[in-house]
């Protein structure tokens, strides 16, 4: 299989695909037509049968999509069959909740270790990793197998600790500070912006009041002589 | 201005804009050329003047663009020039993290409350906010002016909490469980699915080291005779 050709648009829709996929496997179901997880997942089928064509002809005609099989070679797709060195840069409460999440670890993405500049937390221990003093950071990333870092920090200390994850060897940097992380071409950022979801949750809500004023306006005009 | 006329890959953009102005803004900075936010943001010029372009003629030959303005216009557009209310269901960590985070507060989000099941939580206060039981959920939606609830409770307990939520007459469900909510076509989910997105992460990482091991083959067989 030549993952290259698999577009970015597919790929975004994956996790989802896998998340369903997994959900099948528990509940059980060993096969599923592309109709039924259509209807599971709200997508067309169709959109679901040209997806899951870019890996093969798993679908047949009358039989449909063998579950395990889809979920594992997704699973490879998306790097989910190896595993992931993770540490948490940050340990107040959003390191806190990522460490605190097993099913990061049941995906392999397996938490080595946590660190803080805050002496309160340090010496602390979450869900069995111990939350370390940010001067050892460098030391601990050349002795372990680490390769994404979790960035739970203020944006104004964000961009020092990416040079210096960045320097100590780190290729993956999943950020949650709300600035844009200046990187070379070869270490990978994926930001999770809260502030910005929550801006388009305000946005599509203030759209929504909107359109129903203009529906109420319009069915007031029609009342009227 | 008509917002309808403003396509979705603008909107999605908005909040980057967003943040980058209220920066300059900070900074003291009147305006700027769409040249001189191309090289800070690291998108082309020609794009900032297309997205900009749909807010009406701000940018002026020779003069670029007024800060304030565009940082005020989007804003408005975004709905972050009037108060929201916003609850918080699942005091966890997750949830903890959200009240903590007094950047909302300053872009018109105002954490109303916070609500758990768990006993230990409850009556607990984070920045000035009492959690409470979520039995009271129904009675405090109903006398307080309550738009948004973010869900940061496990995805078990999701789908029933927000039947209950919708019922109560929440209009906006920001959802950090990783499941699929099935709500009325009048209330907006936006979901936040950090395991999503640590998934693209991965696959980005293995994407980035097949790439370079191909490259070292090629190398390798460019050296040989």
């Amino acid at each position: 299989m030549e993952q290259k050709q698999i577009s970015k648009a597919v790929i975004s829709r994956l996790p989802r695909y896998y998340r369903y996929l997994g959900e099948l496997l528990e509940d059980g179901v060993e096969r599923i037509s592309s109709g039924e997880l259509s209807a599971k997942m709200k997508v067309t089928a169709s959109q679901i049968r040209q997806d899951l064509n870019n890996f093969g002809g798993f679908g047949q005609q009358g039989y449909g999509y063998n579950v395990k099989y889809l979920y594992m070679e997704i699973a490879k797709i998306l790097g989910l069959d190896r595993p992931h060195g993770l540490i948490i840069i940050g340990a107040g409460n959003l390191g806190q909740a990522i460490a605190n999440y097993t099913n990061f670890e049941r995906r392999g993405f397996i938490i080595k270790g946590m660190f803080d500049i805050n002496p309160a937390l340090i010496g602390r221990v979450v869900r069995g990793v111990e939350i370390r003093d940010a001067r050892e950071l460098e030391p601990f990333i050349a002795e372990n197998d680490v390769q994404i870092a979790a960035l739970t920090i203020p944006k104004t200390m964000a961009p020092e600790m990416a040079d210096r994850l960045v320097k100590a060897g780190i290729k993956a940097i999943w950020n949650f500070a709300h600035t844009d992380l200046v990187v070379p071409d070869d270490v990978v950022v994926e930001n999770v912006h809260l502030s910005e979801s929550l801006m388009r949750l305000s946005y599509r809500v203030c759209s929504m009041q909107e359109q129903k004023e203009k529906e109420r306006e319009r069915a007031a005009k029609k009342k009227r002589p």
